[in-house]
């Protein structure tokens, strides 16, 4: 006969070989298994609707952001298309669009300072390093950004990146990139503004504003309504919802018939590379100035951008993703977006991409259009395609002050600091977080988001360092712990049990009431022994109630004696419930120990 | 009239003006002033038996331990005397001795490979940085090392300080430090042992050895007992307890007999500085090959060493303080504590001292012997005093094989792998930090600690982030978190409550019973928003219940709503028992937001 043990090892191994094989997992791993069989035509309506809106929205902020990054236009459009195509086979949200984006190209900026060669590579060594984090199911790591540091980046992150395309907007030139100096050097450069641009510029941010405002205030149509109604609706809703697109065109024409006139009121984006970019190895070494760079070095001149971006590419796809699960109910596999975004990067870097994220705008259109699956990303790519390989010439007249119009209505909405007042209402605390981030951010961002997790942590570890202790009176001093206890806790614990033991009155038991301990560490149990310890060298007694289950093992395991009433009545509640194995088989055990 | 806010304002600062300049704050800030006013004879008398029982101690083990440093042997008494007279003045423990020791020895040793003056400015700085943690209070930060951790760190530094000492006990030259490729070089150059040195190592240790035992089996004596017994009883156990300095001097009078007669069969210390030392400032430069070093490079030259240093002399001496305070009931002030060490190491580097810390062994001969006040600390001090001006020409004929004798016979104890065995049965988790910090200190012992730390603080984190949660079933699901909700258990949260929420049967409701549920933070509130949303769109509820009094209000803040029975269990019967304001006002609150 088969000892039960095997029997029940073999069963666990078949069953992780079955779950590793299984349709299930093939499923998990290619999401779009799960809603391919049930695609309808409806769906494909929606769909194509979805990513044409999206498509008309990214090849104009494509542009835009490649000049945050500091990159030629063209990178921008590179970095688009290859995410649409992976996403709508390993995303795990129907709304997530991916592809460059103005936190991820302002980092790329300060990390590669406009080489190309060095951004590429940083697509694919960020690649690689989020498909290591996804396929180790590292995931969990993203759930210690805690949400007030993650607004505070993204608010210091608006400031920065818009006041950064002020130059743009006004026609102003060789202003640093650090923000401190950036606002003093464009405010001292004022005088030097170009009238052309900045008229331009602000036309353009009017005219977005204008047409932003529309869109959220127009009445919607009704089927019974006349047809000419609804034609009216459907006009202003392309025409509102291709904002973008129409603000770029429509400048890059006004751009076009001065220069056919000879004039030059505005600075334009200039000569682009024409065409789709080919497949090749990312660069792993680089020329300048007939300088061979090594590989080595291109790491080291990227310095701990190698481990902010792909950190910050997870952070931001991931926050969208489950940000938009939440709004429309359904779940996201937290490692399996990082796969999607992993893969990306990692693919893109061979095709000339930048790394890219997930767009919380273009995101928010995809899922207010309507979006059913993320099989409309193919439509967008296609577009982007199709724009890299018939459009490149005309971006020659794009004036660069529309697309930092685009770029300043793009990151407005970002920018939010009522959160701060809920703070102040919940909890006073986390303000710390949020303000550190906020501040260090405009200094150096990574400083900023780093500080913040590691004060979040810090207040994190002083809440489990110093536990909530209530005294309760009536029957001899009772402490009552309100939460676990762990290892840094045991100095503090110790210190308070002496605080109330030797009083004046030197009662003779103290008792510490458990009902709400769940955790409890080695240290603590030694500590606890030794507390006892010196109990006992004085005649007295400190006693235990309200355990758990679990905590009662661990006591007893580590010879900790004098239990009373093991039985508390939060557990006795459980007990009745049925929810928890019943507790009579530890008594006689305790009481054995008592006797020893 | 002054508005109330004012008034409590000043109080508030008058008070803590008081506090700082009060009797209480002087006499916590010199605890000599504590017990002072009550010597006695009687306590004099064991004071002076424990310094000189300490002294006979110190001298024969800083001289082996400077050894271990890799330093002249005068330094270990350099480092010896300044801790005895400060430690007097600022110690709030009765029997820590401050001093070299073993493992301080050891890491001195691997940041300063031997450079005196290096180890000397090595003192400075780490005076300085613990004088600065103590100023600040940060002695909490020692409560983040677990128990695990401190042993397995201890029983790897045993093994490796005892076995760098072989190579001295078998007369081996040319041994590299790093424990692995030393290891293999002993074994490597066995064949090349002399002969003469191991003899007389081996018997220095068997008469430790046998010294010790007799130590803890000789019976004790009693009043009424014979003259002659109670003589007896007095030589033994002054043999036993000064059997350091017993064997050292045996040992140096073999040698110089051997030396008279021309014969030099052991490697002897060999000749060292005469007399005290000078006070001068710590070497801020040093010359090396007519090159003068600057500061910048001697630090650089110390690297990871100035902050591995300073923390583990406050964690060795605080964690020997707390373990004697525990055994003899009475408390130590761990920032009062950083204040001795440290400025005992800042003062110490004016006197060419190199980092001290807390001795165990001599902190546990100190309170065997009765020491009743750290005031036998002088005694200690002048007696390395009088051994530096009239002794050091003797220390040419130590021979380095006793002192290695003695050595290896004070860190033996130090091994301890019992642990493992408690580890195993109270928390197999804690096991691995032990594993981890046991195992990477044979290769370095700094990665060693901070690894083991980090893992500890890891599963720590761990615990948090995956909150238990039970369900119950009976009333439609309810779910109990059974431990506080800090932002990194947000999406787990989540997860859960979705699993149990979206079963087949749909419940039309979900109850969190938040009874054990006593820290809450933001992220955490908002997760809770979002998810009350999910179930309010789809005509669902998601209720709280068992909510203790600060969470309640934190909820009410978010703007959440649908608290069931607010009044718990627990809450209840803490409101009974008087500890807690009523709930009563909030409920009419509770009431009033589900209206709106």
């Amino acid at each position: 006969m088969e000892r039960p043990g095997t029997w029940h090892d073999r069963r666990v191994g078949s069953r992780i070989l079955a779950r590793c094989c299984s349709w299930e997992a093939i499923k998990r791993t290619l999401p779009f298994l799960c809603w391919l069989p049930q695609y309808s035509i409806q769906w494909m309506q929606l769909d194509i609707i979805a990513g044409l809106t999206v498509g008309l929205t990214v090849v104009p902020q494509g542009l835009a952001y490649a000049e945050v990054a500091g990159l030629p236009v063209e990178y921008g459009l590179y970095s688009s298309y290859v995410g649409c195509f992976i996403y709508c086979l390993l995303g795990t949200s129907k709304d997530v669009t991916l592809g460059p984006t103005a936190i991820m190209s302002l980092l790329v900026a300060i990390y590669t300072s406009g080489d190309a060669s060095l951004a590429v590579l940083l697509a694919f060594l960020s690649g690689c390093i989020q498909l290591a984090l996804g396929l180790l199911k590292f995931g969990f790591l993203l759930d210690f950004i805690s949400y007030p540091v993650i607004k505070a980046f993204t608010s210091a992150a608006a400031v920065t990146i818009g006041f950064s395309q002020v130059k743009n907007l006004l026609g102003l030139k060789d202003i640093p990139r650090q923000f401190i100096l950036q606002v003093y050097e464009t405010f001292h450069k004022l005088p030097t503004i170009r009238v052309g641009d900045a008229v331009l510029g602000f036309l353009c941010i009017a005219f977005l504003l204008a047409l932003k405002f529309m869109k959220e205030h127009f009445p919607r149509v009704y089927r019974g309504m006349p047809r000419c109604y609804r034609l009216c609706y459907i006009i202003v809703w392309v025409t509102t919802t291709a904002r973008n697109a129409i603000v770029v065109v429509a400048a890059g024409l006004v751009a076009y018939s001065f220069h056919v006139m000879g004039l030059h009121p505005f600075i334009l984006t200039g000569k682009t590379a024409e065409g789709l970019p080919q497949f090749q190895l990312p660069p792993f070494s680089e020329k300048i100035d007939n300088r061979t760079v090594s590989f080595s070095e291109m790491v080291q001149d990227i310095g701990p951008g190698l481990f902010i971006i792909p950190l910050m590419g997870l952070l931001e796809s991931v926050a969208i993703a489950r940000a938009f699960a939440s709004q429309n109910n359904y779940r996201i596999d937290t490692n399996q977006e990082l796969l999607a975004i992993g893969l990306t990067n990692f693919l893109g870097s061979f095709l000339s991409a930048y790394p890219v994220t997930g767009s919380f705008g273009r995101t928010a259109l995809n899922s207010q259009t309507g979006a059913c699956t993320p099989a409309g990303g193919i439509l967008t790519g296609f577009l982007v395609l199709f724009s890299l390989g018939y459009l490149t010439p005309l971006f020659y007249y794009i004036p660069k002050a529309a697309l930092a119009a685009v770029i300043i209505c793009a990151v407005a909405p970002m920018f939010d600091l009522s959160v701060c007042k809920t703070l102040w209402k919940v909890k006073k605390l986390d303000l710390l977080p949020f303000l550190v981030t906020f501040l260090l951010s405009f200094w150096e961002i990574q400083y900023g988001i780093l500080l913040g997790i590691l004060v979040s942590l810090v207040i994190l570890c002083y809440s489990i360092a110093r536990p909530k202790i209530k005294v309760i009176d009536p029957h001899g001093p009772t402490l009552m712990i309100m939460s676990g206890l762990s290892f840094p806790s045991v100095e503090y614990l110790r210190d308070t049990i002496h605080e109330k033991a030797f009083t004046d009155s030197l009662p003779p038991s103290v008792t510490l009431d458990f009902t709400h301990v769940n955790v409890l560490d080695y240290t603590v149990v030694m500590g606890l022994r030794e507390i006892q310890h010196e109990f006992r060298s004085q005649g007295r007694t400190l006693l235990f109630s309200g355990l758990q289950p679990d905590i009662h093992q661990i006591l007893l395991a580590a010879d900790l004696k004098d239990f009373q009433h093991p039985l508390s009545v939060t557990t006795a509640d459980l007990y009745i419930d049925g929810s928890v194995e019943p507790l009579l088989n530890n008594v006689p055990k305790a009481s054995s120990e008592l006797n020893h």
